[in-house]
């Protein structure tokens, strides 16, 4: 794998862009009133995307595990973790003021010659000094006085603390001992001076995470598993494998309670990014929360002695919302599909996986009239119980195969005159557009097992 | 139904708070620092059963329509958003501060003597006058002075906005026309000043949203329509009916956007509650919207030449955690079932819909030894691709049905000798205790069979 890899897909980023927009995946929040900076949300595309995601990578870290189990911790937590934590001290970006035009800058991002002369790059007009600026959201809970410091509260920067501060109390309702993991999926929010890459940074995100407890002296074994493990997953979505890689992080990039940290990387059209970390975060966390907290968060090793020890944490920590940008892009594609009237014809197609696509299975009447949309609707009634289905009669048939194509819709079942005849209809596969005749009494078993059995070819 | 009818039912919410915390449901919220208010973590089995609410009532309100669709809008909206929607001008409390301890209360809650006095409940100081305090939680966004009042931004006090500000975008993208739905789940904030009844009234809480855009004139029949739909969806959960009941709001009751207003009611253990409101909204929403953004959310009636008109809303939101308790305390029985040494032997069971329930089958080996336990992990790794299941081999086999009870698992599967013999296994029903032994083959298809088949009778 070369660090010169430049991205060679179709996909760009304004194309991910506007397909998200025209299809309904991803819109501007609050987009009548000019949009909010920062904040995307998700159609009836995006949130099924989303969703499946999720739920898939929920079933790939807890329900496969029998020693994982699930949080879901609030987003306000007692302010007292972000001490902790390290967050209320460090959690900073070094940013200037303009004395004249108020606009703020990343101290590291303003060019060299503006930087010398304090000068602002917007108006020219004079810098205060560098100073750090806390990127956590602040608000303020409860029934006192606005100015009284007791009353402040964050909106949590990462999910990870959530899973910290509840391990004892699920440790001991769960039963469990070390190895174990404590597995959440939830929003995390941060003050970002920069967002940009449409949803890839943004000020409120989706975080997939597992933090994993482990003996002292056993962490090394357990960080080299799960590298391992997060690496398959990937693979088993159907990810293409030259556009991942891993990146150790260095001497200087290594986080404070980090003992080793590696990324993995996805080649997106903007460049190799950041999709997820698997991090040694050694006994920091616990530790921390001990000191801070008075509480003794040692496990009891009742099978050695009764000796006690703090935990070390393997961490693996995704973005929701960041896979789901991957995802897209990942599965974009144009592809020439016959020639018409001397000029090439292309489609765009998006190749999810089934277990992720936002539509399982589309099914449309060939016509609408002699009874087909009916019977169309009959065997759509029959399969939306057990998988995720769309439904559409408008317009010809060709055109409505590239509707799902660009929706990434992997089956259409179509309803012609022969299933008037004899029952049986036609399964249309997204990726090779090939199409097979069959019973509609076998459909559903078929499809199921088409899913089990997906392996991506393109 | 009885306006005096009172909970006669063995759950209190003492046993029911307590059985959360002891069996991982619920925590406290950063409870190693003391905890905090309004606040709640949902542990292992308690993120499941809110999961799988959420994803039933998700089948109920998007997949099981052709013409509802999902979102997911962002927390953080454009604070405009909240100018139309009303809440920044009435989205208030009537407060009154003491001028001495700083405590702050409700106007309307204060005991009339030291309201009369003005003087404080606690410490008897001298009290503010009353004031209005805005339950929308603020906070600053992105790279301006603090002290700019362009920046602050709200955490959304509830979901509904952030489907009507993108109404126009999905009806677009997912070439929807009215009649037609879009369903949201999702989290709002609200500071409360008094939180209380464990999780039924928080800061921080989930929403399950659907709002269904109608002709006018329509309206009136939709309303009924989807209070019918609501009601038979908590009938088909399995939900106690004599728990359940309609209150019409009065015209003191009604908001200012409402032309009609009914709320389903449970019965909790400190009495009749909201549990979900179906309102028909008119075109207040769209309309403010219109106004204060700017944009022409009129839709243009193709079929009824080119006229144009704004829709009415019919609203059905529920609440996603307020479900959860309610779940819990319909469930939550408690049972004779054996007289042992001649006294009264109780089990404790949530007989959870196994729609919902957290765990769907546990697979029990009758001892560890003699490859007992290797077999039952093997039924239980076959099991797990398709079941939320549990496995649990600790302890004598009453005492983890008991656990299994406890949990609100609908199906236990043992492993015993007779397993080894003719690969058949014992299926057990948490609500009537009875056992059938069954081939191990057949144990999946059995089982889909009987969660699809499932009716309470306790």
């Amino acid at each position: 794998m070369s660090e010169l890899q430049t991205y060679q897909g179709p996909a760009t980023m304004e194309k991910i862009t506007s397909l998200a927009k025209r299809r309904g995946f991803v819109f501007q929040s609050s987009e009548i009133y000019g949009g909010q900076n920062g904040a995307w949300d998700y159609g009836p595309l995006g949130v099924e995307l989303k969703n499946r995601i999720a739920r898939n990578w929920w079933k790939e870290m807890t329900r496969l595990h029998d020693e994982i189990v699930g949080l879901d911790a609030a987003i306000l937590m007692h302010p007292r973790t972000w001490e902790a934590s390290g967050h209320v001290e460090n959690f900073t970006d070094p940013l200037v003021d303009c004395k004249k035009c108020k606009a703020r800058f990343r101290a590291d991002q303003i060019p060299p010659e503006c930087a010398a002369e304090k000068k602002c790059p917007e108006c020219g007009g004079e810098l205060t000094g560098v100073r750090k600026f806390n990127l956590m959201f602040k608000t303020r809970i409860g029934p006192v006085e606005s100015d009284d410091d007791s009353a402040v509260i964050y909106l949590r920067p990462e999910t990870a603390q959530g899973i910290y501060v509840n391990y004892k109390n699920i440790m001991q309702s769960s039963r469990l001992k070390p190895p174990f993991g404590i597995a959440q999926i939830g929003k995390a929010f941060r003050n970002e001076i920069v967002t940009k890459n449409f949803i890839f940074r943004t000020c409120e995100f989706e975080q997939m995470e597992m933090q994993y407890f482990v003996k002292p002296g056993t962490d090394v074994e357990w960080f080299n598993e799960w590298r391992k493990r997060r690496w398959a997953y990937y693979e088993k979505l159907g990810v293409k494998t030259d556009h991942l890689r891993w990146h150790q992080h260095g001497a200087d990039e290594l986080a404070h309670y980090a003992k080793d940290a590696y990324d993995i990387e996805y080649l997106f059209p903007m460049g190799w990014k950041e999709l997820e970390g698997v991090h040694n975060r050694s006994d920091y966390d616990l530790t921390r929360h001990t000191e801070y907290s008075g509480k003794d968060l040692q496990y009891i090793d009742q099978d050695d002695g009764n000796k006690e020890y703090t935990p070390f944490i393997i961490e693996t920590s995704a973005g929701l919302t960041r896979t789901l940008l991957m995802l897209l892009c990942d599965a974009y594609d144009e592809e020439k599909v016959a020639d018409k009237g001397g000029e090439d014809d292309y489609r765009t197609v998006l190749r999810f996986h089934p277990a992720v696509a936002p539509v399982t299975v589309a099914v449309l009447p060939l016509q609408k009239k002699d009874g087909l949309a009916e019977l169309a609707r009959d065997i759509h009634a029959e399969l939306r119980e057990d998988f995720a289905t769309g439904y559409d009669q408008g317009g010809a048939i060709g055109r409505r195969y590239r509707r799902q194509d660009e929706a990434g819709t992997p089956f259409c079942v179509t309803v012609d005159y022969e299933t008037k005849e004899n029952s049986s209809v036609t399964l249309r596969f997204r990726d090779s557009m090939e199409q097979v005749r069959l019973p509609r009494a076998e459909l559903a078993s078929r499809l199921f097992q088409e899913i089990k059995a997906y392996k991506r070819t393109k």
